[in-house]
């Protein structure tokens, strides 16, 4: 296991130099097209689950770092359930898909913002996903680390699963954004959390 | 909703007075033929389940209070599934079936034992749950509350699912019963933990 500095370090350029140096095929875990293809599985499940429950047209929260994911659902389900759209949610300070998207053209987070949403806290979208959710965007949202705390009580509580950060974004959007649809389908992905984040979670926001 | 005392009331007796008093139909949790019936479908999800994975002979560890979980599960492996043998597991101080199989007659337990497995807590065996382990029985398991935490926390850790204590203790039997084969199932039951509880499980047991 090699560890890095996130504030300090490029993890793009160390995978390549790692990689090169021990003659190891690179598999991104995000801009690479068979893993976004991979993703979009989900949007499958999504597509057949909302018609099996009668739901047609609605907003598809999303979680969203480089959007790999975001773009697989989004790909999915234009094939299979073209009104249901994808809306990536970012965590506060790492908006850059919602303003490259606005902008047109791919911009980086200004560096010195700090998220607990450690696994989609990337520096920009991807050269990959990019294009594809600029084809088939429905339109960003941005939650705060608070309101991702309050989503990851709420799953534990009412739910019984095990948020991390990062994966209760859109669930966090889907509580605290009144203005949304009364249906809203929100993407709950990865429990990668530490104990004592979840503690603290669990400490500040019981409901 | 009506609060009552654990330690100096007893529910059925209160449930009964309430369902008199107001005219209504009681339903039991557990001794109840058509609530164990209905839990019975455990049994034949695990039935499926262990057939798809190659699985033909295991113990089958099932939380265990008055025994209608159980009793269901073992009804339906006798007839899907009979090489699977449900092994019911109750928190220390509260073995009344292990007790109640071993003596052939119902007992209770003694007064003054206490669990954090309040949810399966019980008094004694259950009158129509007790006759069918009896005849269904695959040998019973105890465990104590420190290993019912750890297994919280290893459910947190790598499950990613919350338990609550008695929907713990057949997980934490599979987990520190190093004599069980090396293929087990276990049935991880209930989520309705108390946020305080779950950090305790979590800070004193972080795997």
């Amino acid at each position: 296991m090699i560890l890095y500095d996130r504030a300090n370090q490029d993890c793009d350029t160390l995978e390549t130099v790692l990689a090169e140096a021990r003659g190891l095929s690179l598999i991104k875990p995000f801009d690479d097209a068979q893993v976004i293809a991979g993703q979009g599985s989900i949007g499958i499940e999504i597509a057949v689950q909302a018609a099996a429950a009668g739901v047609r047209d609605a907003p598809v929260l999303t979680c969203c770092g480089v959007g790999g994911m975001a773009a697989g659902i989004a790909l999915a389900l234009q094939s299979d359930a073209p009104d249901l759209r994808v809306r990536p949610v970012e965590p506060e300070g790492f908006e850059d898909f919602m303003r490259s998207l606005a902008a047109g053209k791919i911009l980086r987070n200004a560096t010195g913002a700090a998220s607990i949403c450690d696994a989609i806290v990337m520096p920009q979208p991807g050269d990959l996903t990019f294009p594809i959710l600029q084809r088939l965007y429905g339109g960003g949202l941005v939650v705060s680390d608070e309101e991702v705390l309050r989503a990851m009580a709420m799953a534990f509580a009412h739910l019984r699963i095990v948020l991390e950060p990062g994966g209760a974004v859109a669930l966090a959007a889907a509580l605290f954004r009144p203005y949304l649809p009364q249906t809203v389908i929100a993407v709950a992905s990865g429990g990668n959390v530490d104990p004592a984040l979840f503690r603290r979670a669990l400490e500040q926001h019981t409901v």
